[in-house]
């Protein structure tokens, strides 16, 4: 897939080096909101939350746009086409974050959309679609274990039954949002119609290590990987650690042990293919006591589904072989399933002609994380751009890096398939 | 070691049947008194520990003992010689149980010696030692995470600086034992000297399947196994569930599978070894973030010193080598460690007899479990009788189960020995 496309000067190209910095300062000027002292978390409709909300909406009108917060939280900014009738064209990600995060995951995104929109304006760049920035206000499922929460509402896809789940406090997701002024019943009207949008696009931080270890500083995602999520309750039997045989036990810990290596196993041999094991735990356990229960969780992902189901049944019956030969019982509960995301062909080819044209060989890769543009799929044509991740790919984590010039290249192949489009 | 010895018939032997019953009857009684509804619990110093003292009390009195409860509360009860100036036998196990007990643990031994004292009182049987029955306080090591408070104070092996250990509310043992009216530096006269005494027998159930497999109703202990334990805590890098390939992980819950796996192989690869790990968890987890921490505990014994050193030793170097080979870090930090102990030659020979006699072919084994009798190791001849535990050999735990038939084989074996003493 890396066809060789002459580079071509677009009039409002713009000259390297002039996104990145601002994209990378500004990450830090949000950063500063946060719930907790010495890192960044920025939970949903927390006051760190709407402060930040409150800043994407000023840099947004100070680029000239037009500007709102919506009845979740999202806040949007319209580069609005110069024919009012036209279909509109999505930039978004989200700006909500998990507990002590990066300042990149989902901020990249809309702050690559804003400084591209910033460059438009000044060039004057007339477009013949509306161009919408939407800064999510939730997609990582902190506060409400419900991801999604912006980018679903404006997809038209928000499940009204979200509204009373509750946060560790207790506060319904309803509650919270009247409590901030926001009625909940104005969601439904938040739903774009599939025939006004000209597509949806996504810059995102990788969130892995593919791009660092192949040398890119982006790459074209082709699919989000599929997945399901398991509980795995396994239970021998309790005895002394002192008096009991190794071959008379029932040990639940030992089994669980033996289950963890086998989703590493076949989860290592296929490409593209994920497997963790990411709670395990012996419930009351005591140093001499020979574990009666043991608890773990499966989480199995692929960017092909055909793979990854084969993977999930075959993890599924080891691990019910596993037990019947420890004899030990082993219930394995399923809690959640996504299925796999394309990435529209037409958008990954104009990406690649884009990224040749930034002097970046283009590289196709699978997402293993979800991400707003999910919520997209079959609405309109959707497309993503991973941006490289520092640090060995390290995410969800301080430690979590972007360099200026790689963001650079994230805003130019944006802004060049923008023109593309247009 | 199952020498063949006729059977003869002691003067004052009970006839098969006559101990067991009761045996059954007074372990009900005791366990009426509990911290836990629906259940029996009785950690040391409780009111319910308390209570069960003054119960013990009462039964020693009946029995025509000499009794008494002492400043750590153990319960004696002395049936004396016709010499004053004569050696003492210790009969002796706990009367402490762990959090949702069986009733026998501990209490086995000492209302097996009980029904034996009752028995020598009613036929009026002298003998030329005096006989010590005594009820030790506390030997589990629930509340202060000090086992063997009653028998090591009664060695003189009190630990002093145990006074200052905490209980889960932050009370000391020694305002415990003010609390209740004792006085901390009394402990020490309660030592026995060594030229003092004649020996020390312990009758317990044997809290494994041993017997039970070996179609035995007791069984004679030749030592307590050694060991010793360790904390490991494995360190490896977080990383997204759905990002980071499975070649790139450094997942510490695959690593420490991984550890628990090896101990189990290395411990069942000798008789007389057991490795067990009681603690695994990984802090902190969420199902789709790939761990960075696990930690776990080892538990390896052996009652031969250098089949746990060897087993310890391999075991140590294998979690090294499993760490090295997947990139982690693994921390392994000794919290204890407790030598083998040896019975006695010529008590495990007497009991032999014993037991043949009361037509039970001598089987030998080793306890995995530390008892009483370890503090008088060294100090004074020390033998051990087990009984057979029913349901599998389950032990800290309400399903812990003893046949009034096996009750009875215990108690007429430890008459006889004793009056093989004689």
């Amino acid at each position: 897939m890396s066809e060789r496309v002459e580079p071509t000067a677009h009039a409002t190209a713009a000259p390297a080096g002039a996104f990145g910095a601002r994209i990378l300062d500004l990450a830090e000027r949000l950063a500063k909101h946060s719930e907790m002292a010495g890192g960044l978390t920025c939970t949903y409709l927390s006051p760190a939350h709407r402060v930040v909300a409150m800043e994407l909406q000023d840099l947004m009108q100070a680029a000239g746009l037009d500007t709102g917060i919506d009845v979740v939280g999202n806040v949007t900014g319209r580069y609005g086409s110069v024919n009012p009738g036209a279909k509109t064209l999505i930039v978004g990600s989200h700006y909500d974050t998990v507990v002590n995060a990066g300042r990149y995951d989902g901020r990249l995104g809309i702050l690559t959309a804003l400084v591209v929109a910033e460059h438009l304006q000044r060039a004057g760049q007339p477009l013949p679609f509306h161009l919408d920035i939407i800064a999510f206000a939730e997609e990582e499922g902190v506060r409400f274990g419900a991801s999604y929460i912006g980018s679903s509402a404006v997809a038209g896809r928000f499940d009204q039954a979200m509204l009373q789940r509750r946060d560790a406090n207790g506060v319904s997701l309803a509650d919270a949002l009247l409590a901030v002024g926001r009625k909940p019943e104005d969601i439904a009207a938040l739903a774009r119609r599939p025939q006004e949008l000209l597509g949806y696009l996504e810059v995102h931080i990788e969130q892995g290590p593919v791009l660092l270890n192949s040398n890119r500083p982006a790459g074209i995602v082709t699919a989000i990987a599929g997945g399901s999520r398991h509980q795995v309750i396994v239970e021998g039997r309790a005895g002394h650690a002192g008096t009991v045989p190794m071959a008379r036990r029932r040990d639940a810990a030992a089994a669980a042990a033996e289950m963890v290596l086998a989703v590493e196993r076949r989860c290592s041999a296929k490409q593209g293919l994920v497997g963790t094991v990411g709670k395990l735990t012996v419930p009351n356990g005591a140093i001499n006591v020979i574990p009666a229960r043991c608890e773990l969780t499966l989480d199995i992902r692929a960017s092909e589904e055909i793979v990854h189901e084969a993977a999930e049944r075959d993890i599924i019956a080891e691990i019910a072989r596993i037990a019947a030969r420890r004899g030990v019982m082993a219930d394995v509960v399923e809690l959640s399933r996504t299925p796999a995301v394309s990435f529209s062909s037409r958008l990954q080819a104009l990406m690649a002609q884009a990224l040749t044209r930034a002097d970046v060989e283009p590289l196709h890769l699978a997402s293993g994380a979800g991400h707003d543009a999910v919520m997209f799929s079959g609405l309109t044509e959707i497309g993503m751009l991973f941006v490289r991740c520092g640090n060995g790919g390290i995410s969800h984590d301080p430690r979590e890096s972007v360099t200026a010039d790689d963001a650079d290249v994230g805003a130019r192949v944006l802004l060049d398939i923008i023109l593309s489009l247009a």
